[in-house]
Formats: structure tokens, C-alpha cells, sequence
């Protein structure tokens, strides 16, 4: 039997990925067969079912590397010190995710994948721990940036940082259902939205 | 032929969505024949086509009136003079949309239908249209709010009010993911976060 690199399966398994991927930004996952997954990618049955068994496991694997994006481009954004104001990590972390091109998709279509994400993960056991998981890593991540603003002086008392960290992860999941419904969604807006919330003194309020 | 009163030809009709939404909730759009929505209402095939065309309208159907329900929960809340703040406002709209039962769902099914719906919405040009509205229409009333605000004095110059709008849209948006696929988001967490977010004082940083 002829050896295979790693580098070449790594490859091989990115092309099955990228093209499932396509395949379900367009067709939705349930109107997208394993037969229209071989024909985009232009591989046999034998050679795709090596690396997945079917459907249910792309979704999966798409999933869970969506979720690693998410991770990392927060940690990228978070890691100076001290950290940007929410607004300004928000905005990193939203033209990191959706900068150019993923995959061959426009960020439309790649927002588009998310949200076949979430319904999905509504009737999978196997999605809702990969992104219950990834949620709750989000959120603790978070919280502890909202706790370096608390001691920075710049945040009220009284306001639980896990509070504000769901509100910040629900901006970002609320631009990325915008983004694949409408389209026109832009990290500006949800950079200036932010800053403009975060400007409001309620103290000037009777 | 014998007359049917509108109360009850209403009547019939509610009963028919409601089990469809039932059903969409517990196994999906696509895990649900209309063989399920007959069987869960308990009426005839002819007595349910005579009200809807198949699942297509059911959901168009049930997609219509969870806009109308966001738009009526936003008006009652921003109806008041003056207005209240954002957090205040949105935690309104949320208790509003998602306190005890709808339909004999619980608030994460009905999460639920809404992230399914949007999922859908990016195949359906029917639901765009809907959805493409009624999010027009909700971008408009909450500019025109955070207008109010502006002229209050209590927000920065140079934000756009749409950009404010769009935020807080996504802020109620992501909550809908959250507690659809988390189950645990309750209206306090984005009244408090949105508190907390306001309370930022970013002239405290240099």
C-alpha cells in the first residue's frame, strides 16, 4: 500500500470540508445530499466516507472549526494589555471572523452557515455539547475582561460581569443573524452601536 | 351547505398553527410531515388543507406572527413619554415575548421555532420578504427612539442612530440564541448587561 503524507490528508480532508461547506451555505443542510457533497468536491463515495461517515459528521466537523475561529479570533483580539473597550474587541473579532473570504463563501454565506449551525444543534446531542462547550469557554472569557474593566473603575457596581459578557457574545450573534439574512451588516455597526451604548450616561437621566 | 361562523373558522385556524408550531419545535421543519401536524391537531387532511397549502405556508404563517409579536411587545413597551432607556426597555420586550407559555411551548421551544425560522428565512424567499420588513420597520422605531435619546443629551455625537438600533436588535437577537440553545437566558441578564454596557465610562480611560 502506497504511504500518504499527513500534509496530503490534511488536504484531502480540507477540500471535503470546503466543498460541504459551500454545498450547505447554498443548498441548506437538508437539501444538500452526500451525492452533491462528491460532485462539488469531485472525489469518489470511497474517498470522502474515509474521513467522514456522512452528513451528520461534516456538519460536525464544520461546527467545530467555527467555534475555533470564534476562540481564536477573540483571543487575538483580547490578548494586548490592557485590553480594547468592548467595542473595539468587538468589532476585532467580528472582521476577523468575517474579513474577505472563508472557504470560498463571502461572509453572507458564511453567517448563513452559523445560523444552520444553531437550528441544527436544536435536535443534535453531538452539536449542542461542541458549541455548549464552546459557549460557556466564551462566556467565562468574557467575564473575566468585564471584571478587568470593573477594577479599571470603568464599569458600574452592581452589574454581574457574566451579565455583560452574554449581552456582548448576543451583539456578536445578533450581527451574524443579521449578516446572513439581510447582508449588509458591517463590524462598524456593531463597533459604533457599542460605543454609542456605552456613551449613554443614565445619570444625566431624572 | 351549513354556515360557519369567522369565530370559528378562527378558531380552527389557531388550532391548526399552534400544533404545526408544536411540531416544528419538538422535531424540526424537516423533521415534521404534515402526516405529524394532522395527527398532533387531530383533524383531516381536507380540514387542515382548506386552512393552509402545506408546511411552506404553516411556517410563512407562524413566521408572520412572531414578527407581529416582537413589533406589538415593542410598541407597548416604547409607547410611554419619555421613553425608557435601552435596558429597560429591552428587558420589557423580552419578559413580553418569552414570559411563561406560548402556544403550549415553553419559552426555549419558542426560542427555538424563531432560530429555525431564520434559518429557513435564507432559502425562502417568501419568509426574506417577511422577515426583510418587519426588520426594516424595527430599525426605524428604534432610531427614531435613539434619536430621543440624542436630543436628552445622554448619547455621544457622531454614533449613527441606525448603528445604535442595529445593536440593540442584535443584542435581543442573540438572547433568542442563547436561550434556544442554552435554555438559561432569562430577560434579567440583558437588562443587566445592557445597564452595565451604559454604565461604561470610556472618558475614564485615556
Amino acid at each position: 500500500m502506497a504511504r500518504v503524507s499527513q500534509a496530503h490528508l490534511d488536504a484531502r480532508r480540507r477540500q471535503i470540508l470546503d466543498g460541504a461547506a459551500r454545498c450547505f451555505a447554498r443548498k441548506g443542510f437538508h437539501g444538500t445530499s452526500m451525492q452533491d457533497v462528491l460532485h462539488e468536491v469531485g472525489l469518489s463515495a470511497g474517498a470522502v466516507y474515509r474521513y467522514f461517515s456522512g452528513k451528520d459528521d461534516l456538519i460536525a466537523a464544520i461546527a467545530g472549526e467555527a467555534v475555533g475561529s470564534v476562540r481564536q479570533a477573540f483571543e487575538e483580539a483580547a490578548r494586548v494589555s490592557p485590553p480594547p473597550t468592548p467595542d473595539v474587541l468587538i468589532g476585532r473579532v467580528t472582521r476577523t471572523l468575517f474579513s474577505g473570504e472563508s472557504r470560498g463563501m463571502d461572509r453572507r454565506a458564511y453567517a448563513g452557515l452559523i445560523v444552520q449551525v444553531w437550528s441544527e444543534t436544536l435536535r443534535s446531542e453531538r452539536l449542542a455539547a461542541t458549541l455548549g462547550e464552546a459557549y460557556a469557554g466564551l462566556r467565562l472569557a468574557w467575564a473575566e475582561l468585564v471584571e478587568v474593566y470593573r477594577e479599571a473603575g470603568i464599569l458600574a457596581a452592581g452589574v454581574p460581569s457574566d451579565h455583560v459578557a452574554r449581552t456582548l457574545i448576543a451583539t456578536a450573534q445578533g450581527f451574524i443573524v443579521q449578516l446572513a439574512m439581510f447582508g449588509d451588516a458591517a463590524p462598524e455597526v456593531l463597533e459604533n452601536g457599542l460605543r454609542g451604548l456605552m456613551s449613554m450616561d443614565l445619570q444625566k437621566i431624572s
